[in-house]
């Protein structure tokens, strides 16, 4: 309604309560220069704010964004980010509508995201019950496996490992799942940005309850596999454990019908914990899959 | 609504439309950690932000935080960050409702603040007409006064060299009268955070005006006075043109009856600039004070 250059923007709030989640971003970090563009890592800052607001089962409406810049920061660089900004808000229907610049030794990037419920209840961590089925939407193990494949110093050209490098570089969260999701009365969502088993075990404290997932039931997509191929890995690995793909996790009533987009991984069940195939793997996060 | 714990916060948008700010404050650049406490850090980060969300004439509601802490970081000065921020939060009847914390070498803190327009038109800086008065409310020359005191290294144990000294450390805006103002048809605000002349200048930029001030008009405060007494300063060089005191300054029709809290310092004319006497200042802060 009123983007930058007054004291403060003015944004939608039609539902009237607003979504909102931030979070800081550091060069060395959260991303390297040399490993990202400007625009990629645009897209990423964005990316993680814009899907953790969808989690709730909202619609991400708006950004803003603090940037701490250094003085010989190409400005190539910073318009790239700018644009990056913009292109990842606009695959959802958002926009930039303010920010705030300083000097910095390194880049630092604060991205404030909100987003509009459209009258449906949020969905939280802690609405998941036994016998309600797991599921998740968008890409998993992509990221830690660009990421990997990076580290190796692999010489990725184009097919599927440049698919997974470009994963690490800029995720690519199904957004419009959120809603989706809250329509359908899911029980518990997040996004997925530390690695489905530690933010599923998120769910299942906070719910009071055990997730169990089927390893099995995880369709491991082409350009993971082919990174576990080239280097030697196990891909379920990245899969299960992997992070900052921002896909979407959700718990639904078993009587739910889920679309297309949505792939049922496993169940909830009495107890506590995130278990694979009947191991603990333990809350915070990966341990090793047998 | 929901605070922190979930991926994103929920905060009440009464109005349907909410106010938001975000800056991001580093140590070294806007604070120094001998200089200030965690807990003075922690008002000012909020206030900054706050004060802009009261400058729209909205009322602030909620804070998200943004945090990058050294790992040698004592816990207490986190512990202090954190009661700064509430406790400034209180004083305007506003919480943080959520945060985000990430490894980083310095201090790096990330603030967005949002704000309810309470059905009101948002104040921007675009409506100022000639024939219009200018007003401010809250302190001016504190902060710069405070700082020049630190940064002579002059000993400050208690009276109003200390309250100088504390209005640098963490300011007091007026955040009440942002939405006194707007009640009142003000034609257009801003926080002072750049220096009284320099925000102005903005003001006359936006509305296509000239701004011009009566130097005899503003009250001179006694910790700004008693500072440039020890310093051998222009007390009025701090009120024009230091910042970070937050004070707020509005533009009124002439019919407007003020209320106890402002001070008409000037009146609006055609032109361009800021004038003090006669005399062209320029948009873009302080030149000098003749």
């Amino acid at each position: 309604m009123l983007g930058p250059g007054d004291d403060a923007a003015i944004i939608r709030a039609p539902d009237g309560r607003v979504v909102v989640s931030t979070d800081l971003l550091l060069e060395g970090r959260h991303f390297r220069r040399d490993w990202s563009t400007g625009y990629d890592v645009g897209r990423k800052a964005a990316a993680q704010n814009l899907a953790d607001v969808a989690a709730m089962g909202a619609t991400p409406t708006s950004l803003v964004v603090g940037l701490g810049l250094p003085a010989d920061l190409p400005l190539s660089w910073l318009d790239a980010l700018t644009d990056g900004f913009a292109d990842e808000c606009a695959t959802v229907g958002a926009s930039v509508a303010g920010g705030d610049v300083t000097r910095c030794d390194l880049v630092v990037i604060g991205v404030t995201a909100m987003g509009d419920l459209g009258g449906r209840a949020p969905v939280l961590r802690s609405g998941a019950r036994p016998g309600h089925v797991v599921a998740v939407a968008g890409r998993l193990g992509y990221a830690a496996a660009g990421w990997a494949l990076l580290e190796a110093g692999v010489p990725v050209d184009d097919g599927p490992l440049l698919e997974a490098v470009a994963g690490h570089r800029a995720p690519c969260p199904p957004y419009a799942m959120g809603p989706v999701a809250a329509e359908l009365g899911a029980s518990a969502m997040l996004d997925v940005s530390d690695g489905l088993l530690q933010d599923l075990g998120h769910v299942a404290e906070a719910s009071g309850v055990r997730v169990e997932l089927d390893p099995e039931a995880f369709p491991v997509a082409e350009p993971v596999a082919a990174a576990a191929k080239e280097l030697g890995a196990d891909p379920l690995e990245w899969v299960l454990a992997g992070g900052e793909d921002h896909a979407l996790a959700a718990v639904f009533p078993p009587d739910v019908r889920l679309p297309a987009g949505w792939h049922v991984v496993g169940r909830v069940a009495e107890g506590e914990g995130v278990l694979v195939y009947g191991r603990e793997i333990g809350h915070r996060g990966w341990d090793h899959f047998g």
